[in-house]
């Protein structure tokens, strides 16, 4: 008992519309959670609020005091700045800009914390209590609306010079592709996301061409999702199964391209399109197999990740775990 | 004195072609050096005890003893394997098949020994006396015949779970590119590479297109080098400086991904194509600028590699340096 109460954390996963936060013990067990909106029309005052909440929430759930929880870690939307706890300017927290996050929750809970973008959060959780348990160099990687990653080397999270680093959806696989959010052309997330997808589909049906894709959005190109592409290929549409099939080799280039970078032996996808199965992960094994170094290629696992929807908070606590045990004296 | 002679290395530039080696200080002043021909056609025995004697070599042309020296570093071309200190099968050393080069170096000299592919030893020794001194995260990039690179991440080399990482010239910039001599398709050496530079110079002569690269060529295909388009383009060739020009633009999309995934602080240019000067370092630049993420596109800085002849010998007596550091007790 005595042991337990000296090993918690809270993780907190920051979302454009909600907010995650369980405690934590140091074997990744859930003590007690606490999901809520994040209301972030109210914005960032009204947020932070909402997260110290359910801070103070989960804690008193389990029945413990505040002295007994050794640090708090956020997984946050990206970009921020870790070195320095400040979220910079996300995309879907409208209205932050350059927010301390990190100072704002100890100065309001009194508990060390400590910030990371989701995607390095998740990457430490599957690492420390998911798929990637035991190995030292794992490359997380997350394939939903957008394609993020998270990079562990020598059993550490590697985040750059600023906290960028892992940014494996806005590498250019295509140099003159078609244009992405961040700005650039031919990112992997303009070819192999979910949106990428979205928008073959939606171009197909917007040119008229008759479909099973046009057939279930009826003839209305603002209702084609990744995910009716998808039914439509299990339903046996070729054009739905092509673009499918195109964007997941554009996503085993972008593995094979890690593989030879990084040399893991672990890739471990999580992410919405993971629900694709072996639709995703064959194709990305057979590009790695074909483009990458044979020994590298070798020595590389590519696995589904296992955390699913605990991911969120607790690779938000692992981050305070690591962050913590790199501190200690 | 006595302080001197408890940190003295011996780095052993191991090519296809020639052998370097010097003994080194800790400061990275050399001591001593030997030149001699590897003599590779005369099978692994031949190469090795040419090593061998040339390690004999500059110990005693400094007049110390072989106590007095700590360490060896090999920079070999690879692909090896680090961890047991085995060449693999390098093209460029014909005959060559796992051979167990540590050891067969340290039976014969009785000095601790390490091997290194030659890429990453250049980088060890680029941070540790070169163009890298003082960052935390640096990439090393040679770019030549072939273009090859290594990653100094958090202060240390991170060579991969089997030693292989850093292949930046095989990742797939141009997925349906052309043929690369690894196997694969639109790797960044097949389009960026002095190889590359030289193929595309040789179609034209061969199509039979009027171009400067064909006079200097006297009309024969195989006459055409890199060094060659480069004058061509010098002399104001149109097609030689769009050769040149949309080779360099790859390379920019390169190093782009390379910045997106590493967020370095520096990335260090080296080989022979750098003899370019702006005509490589501002594409690489501009692409950094257009294709990266601001935030990590401020921080990072594009410098040329500065041990130039060195760079081989100090590389590998670097990478003794720093396994002889990690392996302190």
């Amino acid at each position: 008992m005595e042991c337990m109460t000296q090993n918690l954390f809270i993780g907190i996963d920051l979302g454009g519309t909600k907010i995650s936060t369980a405690l934590v013990d140091a074997s990744g067990r859930i003590v007690a959670r606490d999901y809520r909106e994040t209301m972030a029309a109210g914005g960032q005052k009204v947020v932070v609020e909402r997260m110290v909440d359910a801070a103070r929430r989960v804690i008193s759930e389990a029945g413990v005091v505040f002295s007994q929880v050794t640090g708090v870690g956020v997984g946050s939307p990206g970009p921020i700045d870790s070195r320095i706890g400040v979220v910079t300017a996300p995309p879907n927290l409208p209205g932050w800009k350059d927010v301390p996050l990190k100072q704002l929750i100890e100065e309001r809970l009194g508990i060390t914390t400590f910030l990371e973008n989701d995607a390095n959060a998740a990457a430490l959780g599957e690492y420390r209590f998911g798929a990637g348990q035991g190995v030292q160099n794992m490359i997380y990687v997350t394939v939903s609306t957008g394609i993020g990653g998270g990079l562990i080397l020598n059993g550490q999270l590697y985040s750059g010079t600023i906290g960028t680093a892992g940014e494996i959806g806005h590498t250019t696989v295509l140099p003159q592709g078609p244009y992405c959010g961040c700005g650039n052309r031919g990112c992997l997330e303009a070819l192999a996301s979910g949106t990428a997808i979205a928008r073959e589909g939606r171009e197909l049906v917007q040119r008229g061409v008759p479909t099973l894709i046009a057939a279930l959005a009826e003839g209305n190109p603002e209702r084609v999702t990744a995910r009716l592409v998808a039914e439509a290929a299990e339903q046996g549409d070729i054009e739905a199964q092509e673009i499918l099939a195109e964007a997941m080799a554009y996503l085993g280039v972008g593995m094979a391209n890690l593989v030879n970078l990084f040399n893991p032996e672990l890739i471990v996808i999580g992410g919405g399109l993971t629900h694709l199965g072996e639709k995703l992960f064959r194709p990305v094994r057979r590009a790695i197999e074909r483009r990458a170094f044979p020994a590298a290629a070798r020595v590389v696992q590519v696995v589904p990740a296992q955390l699913g929807d605990d991911a969120g908070v607790l690779g938000a606590a692992a981050v305070a775990m690591a962050q913590m045990a790199s501190t200690l004296p």
